[in-house]
């Protein structure tokens, strides 16, 4: 039997520990044998010195099986999920979940809540009146067998030992460490009973891996230990230099996001969501090329089917479905401000972390885990990267509830714009990159 | 107010902490707002990053002012301590402190236990009988002041900070960073209320410094702490190749150090005892030079003092002062055991850990914190590096209670030696640099 003392040692002499080993310090912490304090020393010396694959694999694996495994193979159909390493304005979940579905994947998603500057898909869907994300493991397999996608938070019974480390992390300074980043988010995943994983790393300003190369080093880490774990993988590797589509808060987000799967989106939004459904679809097998995947999910949006499974999927999970046909059921702001440009030209820039630290602090988002958030409020940017601007447009407009932070945030935002006086090109795509492990 | 989790982050990094942020951090663990989880995270970062000289001075500083600091400024004298980092055979306090005591040094020492293969101070005084060493702080004051030295055994007011951070290292493999060693050793000594100290680092086998680099610069880092908060330094880096004198255990030592207070000790650690003894006749400034230092230690030995010295001090605090003139009154083995040589030849080596870990096989020390002790049993050598051995000699005597381990210590013991043909030169002197820093 190891002890925690001996591991800790020889991961910080920069060792790699078995799997044996991994799986005892796992096991530690429902056990109650494995300290809290040697956990976080184990943590700063991995932040150190890094795990090898193996290693991460094995992490990966224990964290998972400290709680149930769904198991979703009396549902028929392949199970394939997205997950996003999160961004600004980042509502692709709530529009390709309901594309891939329509596509015939099965789409068992569990998300996260949204904490400092980027939104979380749990909020947003709690916008829409009545919608429960909190339900049962059971309810969650029947709301899948019947509408081909459910959405929720994570449960309890979800991979207990990764709620205990993250929250050891947050309060130790180890959270920016690769394998610990991977090893969390695949066992979540994992755990839900799918078959593969679409991934969206993302990059840039307002993304958690601020550089190129270390989100081709995670996206790399993740397709390998879910590989690994006998699951078919794809990530892609994207732009969060700005923020994605217009809106940005709940309610906000929601509307936008019934737009896109009305065909009326955000050109950026729209491709990027319909490229990660392609993936979905390859990877459940539903098409021989991406480019016949892409096709299939275009069609679902062109067809309306992709909009029925979205106010089905309401339905299942307690909502009011009426929000599809009218967004002005969402929550409204108490007051709508338009913030005006105070000069002309070509935006150049429009910085995606500023964006959403504004509208965490108009009350969209949570500064700690255990705020609130005011599901009405966000910003809708009238102007992006390679739009003409002359002095007095409106850059966007501020939904306001609470007043207090609104002078602050205006000034945040326009200092997240840089304006040029020639002409700007605005990006073709925010894919940068593309990484498949386990498709043949 | 700083935040735990941002100073964790600013060490991982490697930046230097400031006072107050270290300030912070030790206050915490009192306070109850910085977690051991946290302190454990620290500490790794520290174990890798380090720590400058200033960065030590602080931490130093707030562990010693965690609890009483220990105020003798109503004693006359010059208070002078020595700290050894521990050894094999090592029982230089219980001679060097009647020494210097009975030429005129005010000796104030507060002493630990023994853990693992090295023996401590505690230990050997508990086994003479009726010896006390939990005394309160202010018979501490009482003893000192009546007999000119004191040993007793860390109260729970002396820097209680270093006794959860050493807990703390023990169960995260952050031991052997050199300078949470130093803090940890300064904050219990100049809690003591001393003027100076007198360090004695050893290096070699059976040291907790192995490599005489480490154990540099862990004596010029000590020396620069104890300088900087504005005592007077001296440290001598010393070999732990071979045991220390003859005996090692605990009633076994101590009759060893009272041969060597009657002039009939061996020469290693008689010389070893005076050097020490001198250097804080010096620190004391009851001398102008390290030679008439030395010459006057020698004189408390001729003309007994030293011995009546040692005799007071155990009569002070409770125990039997007639051990001093028989230590047939000290406890007694079962049985003892004779370790032949099975060939012949110059003993060229004598590994000391062996040695050490041998007499805690049966009994002397402790495998773990909580371990009791036998004070009779232990091992007397009698031969050392550069004595001539024919074969069937006895390589040492063996004092044993339980005879379980018996035969594992034989082992371990035999294999500890190591014999040549030729001639081996005896080390002239275990003394093998000398620090100093506050001394004009």
């Amino acid at each position: 039997m190891p002890r925690a003392v001996d591991v800790i040692r020889k991961k910080r002499d920069g060792g790699a520990l078995s799997t044996a080993e991994i799986e005892w310090m796992v096991g530690g912490i429902a056990r109650g044998d494995v300290a809290d304090y040697q956990w976080s020393a184990l943590l700063m010396a991995i932040f150190y010195r890094g795990m090898d694959r193996a290693e991460t694999v094995a992490l990966t694996d224990a964290m998972m099986r400290s709680g149930v495994v769904v198991d979703l193979s009396s549902i028929p159909g392949a199970k394939v999920d997205k997950h996003s390493t999160g961004g600004v304005g980042d509502k692709t979940s709530l529009i390709l979940a309901p594309i891939a579905a329509a596509a015939g994947v099965m789409v068992p998603m569990v998300s996260g809540r949204g904490l400092g500057h980027t939104g979380g898909t749990l909020d947003k869907l709690e916008s829409i009146p009545g919608f429960q994300v909190d339900v049962t493991l059971d309810r969650y397999k029947e709301i899948l067998r019947e509408t081909g996608l459910v959405l929720i938070g994570q449960t309890k019974e979800i991979a207990p030992a990764d709620k205990f480390l993250y929250a050891l992390r947050d309060a130790t300074s180890t959270v920016e460490s690769i394998p610990l980043i991977a090893a969390s988010i695949m066992s979540k995943k994992l755990a839900e009973g799918i078959d593969g994983l679409v991934l969206d790393v993302k990059t840039g300003d307002g993304a958690f891996m601020e550089r190129l190369e270390d989100a081709r080093t995670l996206a790399e880490t993740m397709c390998d230990v879910g590989h690994s774990m006998g699951k078919k993988m794809v990530a892609l590797i994207t732009r969060m230099d700005q923020p994605l589509g217009r809106a940005v808060g709940n309610a906000v987000e929601v509307a936008e996001s019934i737009a896109c799967l009305k065909g009326e989106g955000p050109a950026d939004l729209m491709d990027l969501s319909l490229d990660l459904a392609a993936e979905m679809v390859l990877l459940a097998g539903l098409a021989g090329t991406i480019e016949e995947a892409r096709g299939a999910c275009e069609r679902t949006v062109e067809d309306g089917s992709a909009l029925e499974r979205f106010r089905h999927l309401i339905a299942a999970q307690g909502g009011d479905p009426n929000v599809v046909d009218d967004p002005g059921l969402l929550p409204r702001p108490r007051r709508v401000v338009e913030l005006a440009a105070d000069r002309g030209g070509c935006v150049a820039r429009l910085r995606s972390r500023p964006i959403g630290v504004a509208t965490m602090l108009l009350g969209a988002g949570r500064a700690r885990v255990d705020s609130s958030i005011d599901p009405a409020v966000g910003v809708i940017l009238h102007k992006k990267v390679g739009d003409l601007v002359a002095p007095g447009d409106s850059l966007c407009s501020l939904l306001v509830d609470d007043e207090s932070e609104l002078e602050r945030a205006c000034e945040m935002i326009s200092d997240a714009y840089r304006f040029e006086d020639g002409v700007v090109e605005a990006p073709t795509t925010v894919v940068i990159d593309r990484l498949v492990a386990g498709l043949d």
